[in-house]
């Protein structure tokens, strides 16, 4: 009996084998309940080896075509309908913060997902200073000592040496340190220890998007104060602490996404006051402040907390390699803990390959040479930013920051910025629009503008085609287009 | 001006120099407000390069020991004060999930956590087989060809390559996978996707025990329904769905963890048909099943579903490189892409150095030529510990599974696992207790005992000190000891 009668052209012989014999079954010729020949018959009358029908017999039973022992002849089972349909009604089951309408965060997303844009949208650095071959030579050498340990398991808190030097870089214990899947995953497992429905949490006006999805997407209600160019303003800050009993206070004080401002040093002393006095809990969020170009060098605000008031978060992924994900948290002695036994639940620990090779990274000094590289490099970029953005967009305003991978500009009041990026998205030029960084609605004279992804002739390329899109969207604007909410039902 | 008296004598130049500054800091030698030598003066005076100067100071104004323009010779701060005292009370902040009192899960971990145990406690792979040589030049070529692609961004549902292959081997679209840093990240999610506090979960007793943690992490009511060596009790759980209505059934219906055992064919079937009549939601953890010994090839829920109730998630972890982080799931057309928008705020993506790896690793055949290494070698462990068993703990009774990596052993019933575990770690054994796989209280005469980590003869050594503790134990059980509640407060 031959069941197999024309092998697929292409692919290793057991695939070939399954898929002749699953066209077979789907098709109605080998019906349910009919055996197929031993592994040792197949295997001769084909003239391959026992193994390769084995494998392709497990494929099939996997799939569920056939069931029974592979090695008598497996049996076809019912030959099974080709789409299932949905007997559950998922929809309902989910939890309303799932269910949510799309926001106008995923529509933006989905603009700007298209590949032919010239984008100054993403958050990351440029990949082509990845130093990508010492990086190889370090993930390669990593392996081959210590391969099988780093391939097994590895503590929550993260593999020691790492987490080692990061706390010497940090300047506090070991022991207050976790290794993160990047300082999203930090946001996150925050936003899982400390926030129930209804909880507040005060965030800054703007702030990080990804933040305000992460804590709205656990129930809390959000109260920004507004941040400048002197990051947040204290004054409106002590203000509301009058009013509410935050759980804590989101801030990213240096080279803020998105606005690149920074909180100076006398203000970081209030504002740690501030907490102590109040016995606020702050979270900072400081994934840019290895980006400095130029300006004043500031401590961290856990650095400075002399009250267990900070929660500082960081990252791997502005500086050296997104692709990795490695990040990190520094929490007081006794929260520590507790937020381990969380991650435990979460996803147990981080990839032990990629804090290894990365530890190799830091401790042989390549990670400081790598900043010292792209330090200079973003300059460049920023003040190439800077100078186009007044040659071809001269309505635009903007403070030019000290680091960061961000400028954040003010575009003509009479244009609105979700209007203003789908003329640019017409031009193929794309960015992110102001809205997005504020929990409340605002920011829609706003765009944010990264730097750091593309050499400076592409930077004036896009600023120049910010310009046409700017000088179209006014024309449009006298219209009578302008002030008009661009997509029904946008939720922000 | 010398303010660098004696660096310390090793580690990098930039390190010597911040240390010692940092330490005529620290005792008061120097004081707040005093301005440090320019970067120039210091590195001509010290006979070093002016940049690393620089890092020393960079270091210094990190930790908030100076502050200022470094080149312009920064300014000492106030001296810091040695250990901060917490003024926010973390307890209060924290959900009641994270406040939990000590349970007798993380008492268990803690008494395991010795290093000289010789340990069948683990649910792990044993890295005496991990390829890592091969693995390593895959890692290596990987990063030499698409390095910097790697490196940077993914997409969150996974790298594609990879996405398509495991698609492939379970026979379902791509569109329906999402790769995952592991199968427990899988678990939180879906807790996240569809828990809310008071909701219903239906499980196994017993069943994972991180999936219970899990679960009740998220606030949820675990009803259990027996499973034994032919899985979970259909009839139970139909008359349990007539009392209440769950968000979810979890259920690991191949070489369960920790039973070994599986879910026949039919009752595959049977519950599947159970799931679309009552509309029920199927979340299938199949960790397991490529870790097959010898009886039937089971195919997985999700392969025979036709309904849309299923969703499947599955590890390398078991199988190859716990290390790596890479998990998968599928789930319906419908759902994936809402669960995929969750996963954008828990943690973006997965590393994509050890996706494009392993990628490499299954494409070649490796990961499938690995596969049958290991069954062969995990057989034979098997037998061992069965022979071992039958040997030196004659009381103790079980089934041998034909997969996985568990035997689920029932002690006697006058002993008490948790004692038992004392009286074994006292003779450096470890293995888990049966009570942690159960949602309410009970398994107080079972243990779990993996077999892959050790070869035949520490088999052989492990079993004879567990008959050893078992008779130490039915000794001290004459003693009155037996029943106790081993320590005050336990919550199972």
């Amino acid at each position: 009996m031959t069941v197999v009668e024309r092998a697929a052209e292409s692919g290793p012989l057991h695939t070939q084998i399954a898929e002749s014999l699953r066209a077979r079954i789907d098709r109605g010729e080998l019906t349910g309940g009919e055996r197929l020949p031993t592994t040792r018959d197949l295997a001769k009358d084909l003239g391959v080896s026992r193994s390769t029908v084995v494998r392709a017999y497990e494929q099939l039973a996997r799939e569920g075509r056939v069931e029974g022992r592979v090695g008598m002849g497996p049996v076809v089972r019912c030959c099974p309908s080709p789409s299932p349909e949905d007997r559950v009604n998922w929809n309902l089951l989910l939890t309303p913060r799932v269910q949510e309408p799309d926001s106008e965060y995923r529509q933006v997303l989905r603009m700007l997902s298209q590949t032919d844009l010239l984008s100054f949208a993403g958050g990351l650095p440029s990949p082509e200073f990845f130093p990508g071959d010492s990086f190889q030579q370090l993930a390669d050498g990593v392996l081959r000592q210590q391969g099988t340990k780093l391939l097994q398991w590895c503590p929550i808190e993260g593999y020691p040496p790492l987490r080692s030097w990061i706390a010497d870089r940090i300047g506090c214990p070991m022991e207050n340190v976790m290794v993160l899947s990047g300082s999203t995953q930090g946001i996150h497992l925050l936003a899982q220890a400390f926030l129930e429905p209804g909880d507040t949490v005060l965030v800054e006006a703007p702030t990080y998007a990804g933040a305000i999805q992460a804590f709205r997407g656990a129930g809390a209600r959000l109260v920004s104060s507004p941040s400048g160019p002197d990051g947040i303003d204290l004054e409106r800050l002590d203000a509301t602490l009058d009013r509410v009993r935050p759980k804590f206070l989101y801030v990213i004080p240096t080279y803020h996404n998105p606005t690149g401002g920074s909180l100076p040093i006398a203000k970081r002393e209030a504002l740690l006051s501030l907490a102590a006095r109040r016995g606020l809990a702050i979270i900072e969020d400081d994934p840019y402040s290895t980006l400095r170009y130029d300006g004043p060098l500031f401590p961290s605000l856990h650095s400075l907390d002399r009250s267990g008031c900070v929660i500082h978060l960081s990252t791997f992924s502005k500086s050296v390699f997104p692709g990795l994900r490695i990040g990190w948290m520094a929490a007081p002695t006794k929260l520590l803990p507790r937020l381990v036994s969380l991650r435990n639940v979460i996803d147990l620990f981080t990839n032990s390959l990629a804090q290894g090779s990365l530890y190799e990274f830091c401790k042989r000094g390549m990670f400081d040479a790598h900043l010292q590289h792209v330090r200079n490099e973003y300059r460049v970029r920023r003040d190439a930013m800077a100078a186009a953005l007044h040659r071809y967009a001269p309505d635009v305003s903007f403070d030019v920051p000290h680091g960061g991978l961000f400028i954040w500009a003010k575009i003509p009041n009479a244009v609105d910025a979700r209007r203003l990026l789908e003329e640019a998205i017409e031009l193929h030029l794309g960015f992110i629009i102001g809205a997005l960084f504020y929990a409340e609605p605002d920011g829609r004279d706003r765009i944010r503008l990264s730097f750091a992804c593309h050499p400076p002739d592409a930077i004036a390329d896009g600023m120049r085609r910010l310009g046409l899109a700017l000088q179209r969207s006014l024309a449009s604007g006298a219209d009578g287009r302008v002030h008009e909410t661009p997509v029904a039902g946008v939720v922000v």
